[in-house]
Formats: structure tokens, sequence, C-alpha cells
């Protein structure tokens, strides 16, 4: 009963609440969802890998996507921009294959009033103290940036509301099975599969 | 994450195509999941307990129950009532436990209107084949009522456009499960946990 299309996932949280790593395991564990490269404009780091990290474009190229509308979404940080390409999703979605975006609340925002049908998931710690330790744990981070992180990520969890699941992090495994369920269930929705009244009386 | 109140489920499906089956595997594997208990006027067979399969009572407590409007739904056939009393389900959904009410089409509308933060699941059989075959093999009707009940079905299946999730009844322990990832799936709506940005914030 699949449709052909994919699912569009939109997800978010706070920076520091674990969304890099639930979407390593996610991917491992599940051949048809992708997550969505984002295009920038910033520098190669040593270990990144063009294509895989990030798509990494000149400025004169980005700038010229923006026009063209050709980006989803997209911000400037520290001089540089960030963005989500719409051409790779789209033709993935086209595919079957279901594809994660991990966003920003902004972004989130912009995405559901270009895909209705996008699925919102928000990636929660189980409290403040939670975060706050998983930050400190880091230790990347002088007390002054780790509260000003704090602060930002209280304005974000205050938006939760925005999203249509919360997934609590509080251990991986199960986040990462929580986000497997929403993705399974959602496949399930009768407005996904608006064929298979016909498909289950004509297949005699 | 868990919100106090219990989610109210609303199952419904063709008669053959195996709703009785998932749910008693459904019961086994989940203590916080029950099944609403219909009650009837009609005798008790030898193999049935009363407050188990049904609560068995007198045409006149149906009636009264009716007046009195504590019944969410119900129906006569030959010549008896079926129907789901009120206070059972409303109570288990208070005390937190998942209710399922297994209920035809017409039933579930009016469930809809009661509730509308049920969730509403159809049970589909993979082809009008498949529910034939099974029918047939359950050996217990002649040709004629065979075919009437599968021209019943196929009503029943058009208007499965009325629920929110398709279930399809393949593999048992597959649709089992698929009714158990809705279920979870549900429970991570953030219109069920209002209360989850002030918990996170505030417990530090």
């Amino acid at each position: 009963m699949d449709d052909k299309r994919g699912i569009l996932i939109v997800f978010s949280g706070p920076s520091g609440c674990g969304k890099d790593t639930v979407l390593k395991i996610l991917k491992e564990n599940n051949d048809n969802i992708k997550v969505s490269i984002s295009m920038t404009t910033r520098e190669v780091r040593e270990e990144e890998v063009d294509g895989r990290d990030y798509y990494f474009v000149s400025e004169e190229y980005f700038v010229k996507k923006i026009a063209d509308g050709e980006m989803l979404e997209y911000a400037q940080y520290a001089d540089h921009y960030y963005g989500t390409p719409k051409a790779p999703v789209d033709e993935m979605l086209r595919e079957g294959i279901d594809v994660v975006l991990e966003i920003d609340v902004q972004g989130a925002e912009k995405i559901r009033k270009i895909y209705p049908d996008a699925v919102t998931v928000f990636l929660m710690p189980p409290s403040m103290k939670a975060l706050e330790d998983r930050l400190r744990n880091r230790g990347t981070e002088d007390e002054e940036t780790l509260m000003h992180r704090l602060f930002i990520a209280e304005q974000e969890i205050r938006r939760a509301n925005e999203f249509q699941y919360i997934v609590i992090n509080d251990n991986l495994a199960e986040a990462v099975f929580d986000f497997e369920t929403v993705v399974r269930a959602e496949k399930m929705k009768y407005s996904r599969n608006k064929n298979i009244i016909s498909e289950v009386i004509n297949n005699v």
C-alpha cells in the first residue's frame, strides 16, 4: 500500500539536543530515509566532504539560486549563507524516498508553507538540566557562550507547539525508534494512500 | 511525557477481515490497551461470559440507558440491541488507559462527533479475493450469504476514506504492529502533550 511519493519530514530542536546523532542512526537503520544536504558558502573544513556534509558553493552561485527561487529556505550566519536547495528534495520525494530536513524553527515555518503535507518533528531534551549537562560535557564552550546557548534553546523549545510530533531524546535508541514510528504511522494515513480503496476492490 | 489521559481508538473494517484476531493479540501484547465491551440484549451463548464478551442486559435496561443518554452508539440487529455504554469508556480514558472501540462504519461516524480527538483506524483485507478466501475457509455460510457478505464488505471498504489510518491485514503480526505503531505515534502528538514545554523548561 506504499504510495509512490516519499514523505518530507521537517526535523527541528534546540542545538545540543542530539539531532545529528539521531539522524546518523536513523540513516544507518533505514535505506529509504535520506537526510537533505544543505548548501553553504563557507569554507570546507578538513574532515568534511562536498556533497556529503554540505554542497560547498560560491557566494555568487548561492545568490543566483536564491534569485531563481531554487532555495526552499536560507539564512545568513557570520557572513556565510546556509540553505536547502529545492531540486534534490523534490527529486527524492518523487522517487519515493522519505526526506528529512534538519532545520531551525524559523526555517521549519517556511517549509510547512511550501509542503503542507510535510510531517514536523521536534526533538526535545528531557529537561533543561539534561541539555545543560550535554552542552557542558562537550566542553567546547566558555560559560558565557553556554549560557547564551541555553537561553536560545529555551526560546526554541517554547516554539515546540508549532510541530506535530514531539520526540524526547532521553535514550538515543528510543528517540530513533520514536522517529521511525512517526514515519511508519504517517505512511498508513489514508490521506497518503488515496488509491487504496480502488486497489483493494479491483485487485480481485 | 505520557499525558495522563488515554487515547480512544475507533477500529472498523469489513466483517471477515480479522478485526477480532488483531484485537486479541493486541490485548495480549499491551497491558495499557483495553477493548471496550459492548452491551447487548441477546441471549448469552454457551462459551460467553458476562462482562468479558458482552454486558448481557434486559431490553428494559438497555432502553433506559438509551433514554438517559448513556449509550455512545447503538443499533438493532435481528430484534436485539447492541451498543457501547459511555461510562466505562470515559472511566478508562480518565485512568490513562487506551480504549479500542470495535464498531461498524456507521457507529464510527457517531463516535467521532462525540470524541473529536479519537484516532480512527480501518482494517482492510489486501484484496477482495483474500477476503473471499478467508470467508470461504470459515466454511460457516452458504454461497448466497457469502456473496451478500462480500457485497456489504465492498460497501464498507468504500468508506475507508472516513478513517485516518489504514491498516492492511495481510500478515497478522504485521497488522498488530501497525496498529501499535499508530497508537505510539499518536501519543507523541504535541496536541496530546500540551504540558510538555513547561515540563521540560521547568524541570531544571
